[in-house]
């Protein structure tokens, strides 16, 4: 009866558009509420904490979005959102896209999916948050399906509206008429949105991802090296792999265990197989010994022959995935029961951490919209944050133990940018594997663009290379089972890269506490970067009317070239290709091997040679670099740094240091050492770095600094 | 106010399941209402009068389907669905889809739509009706977007569960276990659902086509041979071309106008564009004094620039598409002033009909789903009906001057089957084209496998003879301007197959009237062929449990062959084949040009020479044939037959007749002679056929034999 009473209030909501109250709860984040929305929403899945005095520290500013022409209305007992549009302006974000980056003039459906091969919003990560080129961003806080039409549609009331023309005989006629509005379909009887004021596009995603939390600090390790080995490996097989990786002088953090560590897998037991592993705890202990940690695959879907099966029943939903109950993840008691068995059986081992699959709602591979839960969460909303309740579990089980893990994950959303899993999938484009990468900036989510296997040793170098700058430097073998080492026409080469990821270590976790601290992402679009920009004209796929009108206008964009953090624009080579264009922001850029300079502001043409990924440098920047090694430093352990100085200006770079491992950074405890490198009254270049602040984490051995642009 | 109140009566009705009432509304036809429907659905829109009378004539039988079984319940606040499925049971329909013929383990999300490669549910037809192998159909008649799991979501209470395995190592554990259920989300407060009864798939079909009031009977002339023309003939190239045909001696029954007969267009005028038509009326006056009739491409969207803008500009909806207006055709004011424009400049000069473009909804190129509209019909119901009501109001036009018209759509749904038009597409495969010819018999739609143009003059006279045996004889060459003599290496062969249209074209008429009168497609999948059978088994992709999992099962199914009514089975060859396999149903088959016996009950494989497409006819079949003329024979036009018998059995054979251009057989004035071939004492076969029946149509001249198998 109490759920008939709620629902008769909520049928005497008036039905006609409501003016919109924004309340400024944060500075540059304004929220609203729209009508009665689900209590269930992508923020409260993800239990954000915001960062508020983060947010406090960045510059006041006003929103360069007119928050009087938000309209929101009830149609058809639904949500139906509009924000203005201006002309020329450009919009990035909702979702992990693969293909695109300017989303504007698209219709997307976000719904989480395994992604089939077209940016049409089913994706591993559906954010439903965007990100304009006039620098403000937009979430709007929904675990419903939604239906954004990114400037598509054409009001009769438009403010810009488009002309129409003949199509008959006008050559300017166009398939898709000028919109000057984002619309979007929310299936709810209401809903929150929120504001990010900028002033850039890449504030705007700072301020989300710090009302998210901010990004993740994964632990040192985590930015290490990683195999993942062929599913069915025993113990002995991976230590193996582990000592060949040694032998071979290859660096290795973690090792990846898929499916085969598992009693049953598809659905599975969460128990270690008694043949392949007799002796859980002593192999993992072996491995660590050795300096490599375990990292193991899993789905959530529980076998009927799992120990933990007649205890976490009664708490899953109405439908199986492949024969194993879906715990309810929203149910405290599923958490409990499950977590329970992860803790006892893997975490209190040992084990680093998780890899979950299948946790991206492939419709097949998935309960139907039709499922029930006892929690009382539908299932589609079940199925927009099952990713991030999954990840945000096995995060628990670490927090608690005040450790840090990094893992992989198919499926996250809003709210999950602070949870250190890195989306992969099964697709295999290298091409579009670069492009989720640019992608992955505007949405608070890692992407890792894994190598598998290749057909030649030049695709495996090219795709390797790329893995090198990217979140997490993986190869997943566990079907294929390569090695580093399997193209041995380009083993040395390969080797280069995988030394020069140990090397690049101390600035990729510096990136990954701006991250943290400043929400701003490690990995990103050159869309974010100050000074960028891109003649964004429109090519028509054919000037004649005859042709099928199907072949549309192509947006010219930016895809394949990105930021490796504050300094490096890395532009990755295809398989095939000897050079490739690269536009450059403004200011002078350099060759990251070499120091030389190699332009500015403008696009160029680069000829790598056959064994190099073109890496530009900022001009100024300093780079911390630290020897190759096999493993990441230990917890505290003092390292030597080097800093390389690019360009013709001074340069200035803050090196993050924490231990490492635990979360004691939450507590303060963590440094940051101010470097500089300028000329002195001689005209020479000398370098400095700042003293340890006291009981603050001093991890820097010797300093070294070196000149790169002669 | 009233709305608030009609919303809290709503709210009130209880949340849990409801026991389903079904009533026997019909033989064989039973209806249950579940909760509050939409007063707005695919029936009504389609404003359908079932054919009760030859339901009636329909042998009495009960539902191979447990009615008891069938549950509904609310979830979420929409409705949800199932239906039992027993073990080895085949789903067909849910839509024009052009990739499949077996559904059962699919999920569609039913939504009208441009083709896009993927049967997913979105379609130019996206039927919510499926037919069983075990003889049942099931209509779940609503006008919103449903999701339809078709046995492939598994509940924990299952009747026939599967069973979980072990992908370790199990080498029967399958990505997509069985499931014993269909299941539908139907977003609305409520549902109605309609069940037909067999015994046989094609009887469950007979009966929703009957129920629906029976499929559309063209003109005589719709079965002959059109073409359409370059978008921007003028009046007098148009008269040159339909001139070229005579001259050539190729058959031509109607000529279709591309865009440029309208001043504007996308958005459209429809008025006629004086510069290429001067003098319109004078046009088509000369056209049909030729024979030739003139059907004209428009789309419903109007242009600013449209005499009739002002008129109808207040019954249109809140969005544009390319700038025009959207008339709200469920409201009568905007019917009417549309109907009145295209009666006034087109019908009532002559022109024989439409091609309905535009209106399958393409994401881009329509109305979002947040649009709304005067008559109240939502975006959404509007999106997947408005092809419908197009069609309905093009058809009325016609129908009130008592003449039939004939012509094409891009969108067609559930009570479409009687009203005249073809669905076309831009897809252009082959093969799938086939495909979409063998689904449209599930769905209560025609489908024509238009040709456009072509690589190769074997391409050419291959997808010549497809369109040759399928509802609309097309050459649609409104881009490319090709014509059936284009390649020259061919023409022969294309005249060949041009005539011979002209000669089937009793035998097509017939099959059209069954279509009417009795609800049997006229081109059909052969599922729906008494005595077909298909082995049905599931050919994994891989037998490897390494490989990318999303290498799946494939079902073998029969896409690629067809029945063209009653007697002719055609098997057409793609480019490049110069064999192909034929599944032949039970009893013998003889080859249609050399009566020759070719098998019994299997798969044979034949190899019909370069210029020949397979077609096989069944034993003991009349096959009535015409001379090959230019032009359909005029109204009452008394017509020689040839009557080709082939094989061992004796033939009995129904033909049709009635003045072939008005709707008088609606009134009972028809005929069917009844004509057999059967063995004298001496061994020796003859033909009679009966006399023509007092004050009924009569337009058979002389009758002649041919014994086609020696």
């Amino acid at each position: 009866m109490k759920k008939q009473i709620i629902l008769l209030i909520l049928c005497l909501i008036p039905l006609s558009a409501q003016s919109l109250q924004w309340q400024e709860v944060m500075p540059g984040v304004w929220k609203t509420i729209y009508g009665k929305p689900d209590t269930y929403n992508l923020l409260s899945a993800a239990d954000i904490k915001p960062n508020r005095t983060a947010i406090e520290k960045m510059a006041k500013t006003g929103l360069s979005l007119a928050m009087d022409k938000i309209r929101a209305e009830t149609v058809n007992g639904q949500v139906y959102l509009r924000f203005p549009l201006e002309r020329n302006e450009q919009i990035f974000g909702l979702g992990l896209n693969f293909q695109t980056v300017h989303q504007r003039g698209k219709i997307l459906n976000l719904r989480m999916d395994h992604y089939g091969g077209r940016d049409n919003g089913r994706s591993h990560a559906p954010v439903p948050f965007y990100v304009s080129s006039r620098g403000y961003g937009v979430l709007i806080n929904t675990a419903e399906y939604i239906t954004v039409y990114v400037g598509t549609g054409v009001r009769k009331d438009s403010e810009i509206p488009p002309e129409a023309r003949d199509r008959n005989t006008d050559r300017n006629w166009t398939s898709r008429p000028y919109s000057d509005v984002v619309e979007a379909l929310v299936p709810a009887d209401g809903v929150e949105v929120l504001l990010f004021a900028g002033p850039t596009p890449l504030d705007a995603v700072r301020r989300y991802n710090l009302y998210c939390g901010g990004g993740c600090l994964p632990p040192r390790w985590g930015l290490g090296f990683t195999q993942r080995v062929h599913r069915l490996y025993t113990a002995d097989q991976v230590i193996e792999e582990a000592e060949e990786f040694e032998k071979r002088g290859f660096p290795l953090d973690f090792i990846g265990l898929e499916p085969g560590w598992q009693s049953r897998s598809y659905p599975c037991t969460f128990e270690w197989d008694k043949g392949r592993f007799p002796d859980p705890a002593g192999f993992v202990k072996t491995m660590l010994d050795r300096g490599v940690r375990i990292n193991l695959w899993t789905n959530p879907y529980i076998s009927p022959e799992a120990s933990i099966y007649p205890a976490i029943e009664p708490y899953t939903g109405s439908h199986t995935v492949w024969n194993g109950v879906v715990p309810d993840l929203n149910h405290p008691r599923a958490r409990e029961i499950l977590a329970a068995q992860m803790k006892k059986d893997q975490v209190d081992i040992g084990v680093s951490g998780y890899k979950i699959d299948e946790v991206d709602g492939y419709d097949y591979w998935l309960w139907p919209d039709v499922a029930v839960f006892p929690s009382g969460v539908s299932a589609v909303q079940m199925r927009q944050t099952y990713g991030v309740l999954t990840m945000k579990m096995a995060e628990q089980l670490y927090r608690q133990r005040n450790q840090r893990t990094f893992g992989l994950t198919r499926a996250s959303n809003a709210g999950g940018a602070g949870l250190p899993f890195v989306i992969y999938n099964d697709y295999y484009s290298h091409q579009d594997f670069i492009t989720a990468l640019v992608n992955s900036s505007f949405c608070g989510v890692l992407w890792t663009p894994e190598a598998r296997t290749s057909r030649t040793g030049e695709e495996w170098m090219r795709r390797f290379q790329s893995v090198i700058f990217s979140p997490m430097a993986m190869i997943n073998a566990w079907s294929s089972g390569t090695k580093p080492w399997s193209f041995p026409e380009v083993t040395e080469q390969v080797k280069y890269f995988a030394n020069l990821r140990m090397q690049l270590m101390p600035y990729f976790y510096t990136e990954f506490a701006k991250y943290h601290f400043e929400g701003t992402p490690p990995f990103r679009a050159m869309a974010l970067e100050p000074g960028f920009r891109i003649d964004n004209r429109t090519e028509l796929a054919s000037q004649s009317l005859d042709d099928n009108p199907y072949l549309e206008a192509v947006n010219r964009e930016c895809k394949d070239q990105y930021m490796a953090g504050e300094y490096l624009l890395v532009a990755p080579m295809f398989t095939g290709e000897t050079s490739r264009k690269v536009l450059l922001p403004q200011g002078k850029w350099y060759d990251f091997y070499t120091g030389a300079f190699v332009g500015e502001s403008r696009e160029i043409t680069v000829t790598p040679g056959w064994d190099r990924i073109p890496v530009f440098v900022k001009d100024g920047a300093l780079i911390p670099m630290m020897e190759a090694r096999l493993h990441a430093p230990a917890k505290n352990e003092k390292i030597n740094i080097e800093l390389r100085h690019y360009g013709e200006k001074p340069g200035r770079y803050l090196l993050y240091d924490d231990d490492g491992e635990t979360f004691d950074y939450e507590k303060g405890v963590f440094s940051w050492r101010e470097i500089t490198v300028s000329k002195n009254r001689k005209g020479q270049w000398e370098g400095a770095i700042s003293k340890a602040e006291k009981d603050k984490p001093d991890n820097v051995g010797k300093v070294t600094f070196k000149m790169m642009t002669q």
